[in-house]
């Protein structure tokens, strides 16, 4: 199976990363991290930068198509080499899958359509002028279209598709090779739980880094 | 707060990048990824490449030093430069922290001479030759020097570590924005909860990635 992970500026990072580490563990399994042009993609921040090896152009048919989101994810549905080229892989690929605000660029190229689909928390209300309906769950499976919530939602999402592909058994082993028992020290990993005013600090703080 | 993050070839890609992707929402942080040489470094399998930006001896004295594991961590405890820098970054630094097998390099400089600490559950027999003790945690806390488990621990690690510096509040808002709610589709995280067969399954694939 041959993977697709799309880079394009102020991507986050672990929407790409958390499922490399666990897809390129499935067996037969080759994963590209690709971009408009084969070159460094900074993260949100730009304090990292992760290589796309090759050029969109040159992966036209992927098995599967993975979209991170990041900060520059409404500037990359603004252009129209890379919005095409999720249009055309993603109608050829296995599994269409989505991390994060990932979403709005599968909706943006009209995947979506008329499907209950889910994204960062923060952009919920970004879905609907795309043609999808938000839900509120760690991801939403539609069979070949897979779209997952933010950041870390990736990584259960990625477990999901090894379980879909490879059955059971590889997925737990691939969990137990990333040694993923996540015992996170709180539990506010969801507005519900965070509670109304952090809530309302984290969206701030976004909406300070979008317009910095 | 100047958070230095070392790449060495091989490396695991989560091992930094979850931490990482935590560390950077922290207030008043700068993370910069380090090298022995300032170049591309890719990742176990090679299929993905982060750039060290800046050369380990251009940042000689982070506030916070983390050191991710990977099939590379036993070559890159047979390269002088990179041990020698984690040895004076190490006496230095504020915070002395590594994921899965980084804690090796940590016992190569001997940072863990006489303390308890974790690594990946796989490599838990090379802890006690380089002076340290095994303890199967999450994370293992020594206030200045925190040690990790295997790949994905780095992401509770770290918000552990942002309660520490910045509060519970800072650590929560940083919980909330990467949605980390975490559900794995299944619960075998640990070899105990995975049981023995599918334990020796993944130690025989680890065995295998290090002599191919």
């Amino acid at each position: 199976m041959d993977i697709a992970i799309l880079l394009y500026d102020q991507f986050t990072a672990t929407d790409c990363v958390g499922p490399y580490d666990v897809l390129q563990l499935m067996p037969n399994t080759t994963v590209t991290f690709v971009g408009a042009e084969a070159r460094p993609y900074r993260t949100d921040m730009g304090q990292m930068a992760i290589i796309a090896d090759r050029e969109i152009s040159d992966v036209p048919k992927p098995d599967m198509v993975l979209i991170p989101g990041g900060i520059g994810t409404v500037a990359a549905m603004g252009d129209d080499a890379v919005v095409d080229w999720v249009r055309s892989a993603s109608e050829t690929a296995t599994y269409v899958t989505s991390v994060c605000t990932g979403s709005l660029l599968l909706g943006a190229a009209g995947v979506l359509e008329g499907l209950t689909a889910t994204t960062h928390w923060g952009a919920k209300d970004m879905l609907e002028p795309l043609g999808a309906t938000y839900v509120a769950e760690r991801f939403v499976d539609h069979g070949r279209i897979i779209t997952a919530a933010g950041v870390s939602a990736g990584i259960d999402m990625a477990l999901h598709l090894a379980a879909q592909i490879h059955g059971d058994d590889v997925a737990k082993m691939i969990q137990l090779a990333i040694e993923y028992d996540p015992h996170p020290p709180f539990d506010a990993g969801t507005p519900d739980k965070a509670g109304p005013e952090l809530s309302a600090a984290v969206n701030q703080l976004f909406a300070r880094q979008l317009t910095d």
